[in-house]
């Protein structure tokens, strides 16, 4: 199926019918976010990757109570790093330079202009360019999982706080930032599963200089 | 191909050809970034096409001098909306009702909740927000073109204030956030093309809770 399809198949689903997805498709939506290009290459987010039931439903008052934190399969969090700092730089360029072969030197003086320019800033800021990087691999996640036909709802509405605190994030200096359950829809019991999806116009969504 | 085959053939190719792509590949590429799921599907951004050469030449002190901006043969440029506004919300809404035959006042409490806690924030909250979105479409994006075999290089690299102010997108409340120049590989002209793709280890990215 074309990727274009698949995104017109995909739809934010709201019930689950609880099914297991595959481990084997379960990898894939993961390494689609793992290979998604990052600036620099720092990849400044972390995936969380949830199966345990008790957890799971432990986060549902935390979201709102939406219903497929507990339905889904697997629950994926994007966690960003909170801040920029040296060291977390310093060693993305040293597995970078492991993985080549290549020589630390090589890369002195870039990695010194992004500390220079990165660890200054306020913690607020780095955490959002963080948060945005995380946003290309959820592009990429949910592309994924449309085209191995599972079922993924992008959600923003989670009090990020909490979940924090249940994952103990914070002591690994992340911060969730948006929420990704897996898992198969629940098509007699999902009020959005017959509607059509709505874009804005082609006329409107493109602006072109030819 | 796979898109894990596809991701891991991608790279942020760095010299491109200036051979053209097919405007049907275009079109593809274009449709995934509107296909892309946002934030109560607002669609907080607009995507710029450019392909006048004079332009993109225009547009390459603006970039640090990249060179894929003028050897490119499609320049997007991921445009976010300025800030929240009633009669933004209330349009994206308009064409859903128009598109499925439902009655406005189904989601009236729905616009007026998303109205009063997104119009009162701070616009630098309100843009940040709408920038997050179009990042969702640029992995999507991404992940199109790879698996058309089509070059990208995502690019933050650039002065928005000075595309912005090229483009005219200040006076459509737009504002320029991450380009995408498409074209082809110059293999033997990229010093990347040959390197090993290099990404944090599976475990270290993933944090599990079986």
């Amino acid at each position: 199926m074309s990727i274009i399809e698949s995104l017109n198949w995909r739809y934010a689903t709201k019930k689950m019918n609880g099914n297991a997805v595959p481990q084997d498709k379960v990898d894939q939506i993961i390494e689609a976010t793992r290979l998604a290009p990052t600036s620099s290459g720092l990849q400044p987010f972390r995936l969380i990757v949830i199966t345990n039931q008790e957890l799971k439903e432990k986060l549902v008052p935390a979201s709102f109570n939406q219903a497929q934190i507990a339905d889904s399969s697997h629950l994926l969090v994007f966690a960003a790093w909170d801040n920029y700092t040296e060291e977390r730089i310093n060693n993305v360029f040293a597995n970078m330079h492991k993985e080549r072969g290549t020589p630390p030197e090589s890369t002195a003086d870039y990695q010194k202009m992004l500390i220079n320019s990165y660890v200054p800033r306020p913690e607020e800021v780095n955490f959002n360019h963080a948060a945005r990087q995380a946003y290309i691999a959820l592009g990429m996640a949910l592309t994924e999982a449309a085209e191995l036909k599972v079922d993924a709802t992008p959600m923003e509405g989670f009090d990020a706080d909490q979940f924090d605190e249940f994952l103990g994030l914070r002591a690994k200096g992340l911060k969730s930032v948006v929420i990704l359950p897996l898992g198969y829809r629940d098509e007699s019991g999902d009020w959005l599963a017959g509607l059509k999806k709505v874009r804005t116009p082609l006329s409107e969504f493109v602006i072109e200089f030819n």
